[in-house]
């Protein structure tokens, strides 16, 4: 399986056998990494390849996703961050990507704390010379055009004080109570009765001890941890595959509204992390937003995911910010 | 009624009694164009000015629309660039906006030809400097990796060879087929004899000696304009308002592919630039795209509309590619 987060052990051991300094090491996996994107549209590969402050070595690919708008695609730039911050990175101080970075990324990587102090190197061959972010995207339009300085930025961390609502339970296709067994659950909803007598999530179900109550829950973490200051509505999603694995994803917004990244493809970039490989391996979505939100993502996921996995189960359901004394 | 195209006359008339020089004035005009953004979400207000070859002035403002993604947002260098295509515009040599273009816009200009040449400047103060465009992106991701330098880029005369056909007649509301009255086609088709009976789009169609099949041309023909050179899935959007104005958008690629925009998003623009007010005043709208084609447009223009224009109707149909010997 290939990895697409290298721990500060391995990453030492495989520079030390390159014989590479730090950055051209670093170089060195772009275009190897290339090869794992995932363009059925295009066909043009790009790798990006981030070294976190951590030491650890971030990788990301492009997605592109057919009969689809193409603004659903996901750029190797917006992967590599998405894998940062699933992995709790918490600042990238270099990153590699073999092809020019287009603006859409270099917008995209404004979120990111002294943005414009990150060392980039384009591996093709036109330009050798690392230079800071903010010499590719001058006079920059960013979060200090929107926001105060303090506010924690993407890879900082944050909680959106999203709460359960009990009002909101009604809307969805079970409860969110711990307390219930499947089996309870199975009684109450003939959709989720249908699911579970589907007998790839019925075995996850046994096999597991996992619930869908799990799986909204880990929706609802990645809700909390989503990056939404501009228009506060923060979004996350979760899948499981038919054997059982649980990944999750959380919306990143950018200061200039188009380049984010929708929660559905985060939870594509986990998934894809972690090994998974046809996306008919996915057995069921979940999308969390807030109730009356003005950004509502939940309609877009569905009609991404029924090109994308159509044969996935989608459920949404909807939660309340707490109100702060 | 506000203009969105100045013409050579009025452009020269306004300048002169400005006392300003060409640049200067152009830039004076960012500000009052940033009070006709329409940004229900952010509430922050964008005017850009086009300077085009022929001596025209184009205007252009951002875009938000509650209740969908905020990828769906036009942005007013995007506004600008499609007023002027929609006006056959060939070329653009100066813009001035009123805030920070952002990356994703950057990457947008970058279909046009010899963009890095454009002039550009930001009028918000901090840096008074005319400077080229390739200043602002420089290393670009462009049109050039992707394709031959002889392809027409954005501005440029093309057509993209679509066909109607009758195949494809079928999954349609009503025929192609000019020779139809609008009484033969309401017999056809149940929908659209709904449709011919709502009071206002029936008076629209005896006032303006109309039917649906000039709108579904209006539709084609923009999806023959259409600029979709690199995933080569045209697609074209017409809208007619409840008085009876018909407006028509085409959808417009970029080689970053996110940073494109929707036919449905450049009617509007259309609508915007020929005096549309409230989006409730459209009456329907409709979608072409090829048949087949591994981007899909209408599904996700239908969800958008649902938002925008609720009360809309919305028809799709398919067209072809003209085969070349
Ligand atoms: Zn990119
Ligand atoms: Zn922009």
């Amino acid at each position: 399986m290939q990895e697409f987060v290298i721990d500060v052990a391995k990453a030492g051991k495989l520079r030390h056998a390159s014989r590479l300094g730090v950055e051209p090491f670093l170089a060195s996996l772009a275009k190897p990494t290339a090869d794992l994107a995932r363009a059925p549209i295009s066909k043009f590969q790009v790798g990006a390849v981030g070294l976190g402050v951590s030491g650890r070595i971030f990788l990301g690919v492009n997605l592109e996703f057919p009969k689809l708008p193409l603004n659903h695609s996901v750029h190797a730039e917006q992967f590599l961050v998405a894998n940062a911050l699933q992995h709790g990175e918490k600042r990238l101080v270099f990153i590699a990507v073999s092809a020019a970075p287009c603006g859409h990324c270099r917008q995209f990587l404004q979120e990111l704390r002294d943005a414009g102090d990150i060392r980039l190197l384009i591996t093709d061959g036109k330009d050798p010379q690392v230079r800071p972010l903010s010499y590719f995207l001058p006079h920059r339009f960013g979060p200090d055009d929107l926001m105060s300085r303090n506010f924690p930025l993407l890879l900082e961390s944050r909680s959106n004080d999203l709460i359960l609502v009990n009002s909101a339970m009604s809307e969805i296709n079970f409860d969110i109570s711990r307390e219930e067994t499947n089996e309870d659950l199975a009684e109450k909803d003939s959709k989720k009765r249908d699911l579970l007598k589907e007998a790839s999530f019925g075995a996850w179900l046994r096999d597991n001890k996992h619930s869908l109550v799990d799986l909204k829950l880990a929706a609802f973490a990645a809700a909390n941890a989503s990056y939404a200051p501009y228009s506060r509505c923060p979004s996350g999603a979760s899948l499981v595959t038919r054997k059982g694995q649980v990944y999750s994803g959380s919306y990143i917004e950018s200061a200039a509204y188009n380049p984010g990244l929708p929660a559905l493809q985060a939870a594509i970039v986990a998934f894809i992390c972690g090994g998974g490989g046809a996306y008919d391996e996915i057995d069921t979505v979940i999308i969390v937003e807030r109730k009356g939100a003005l950004v509502r993502h939940a309609p877009t996921a569905r009609l991404a995911l029924q090109s994308i996995a159509p044969q996935a189960a989608f459920h949404h359901f909807e939660v309340d910010v707490q109100s702060r004394e």
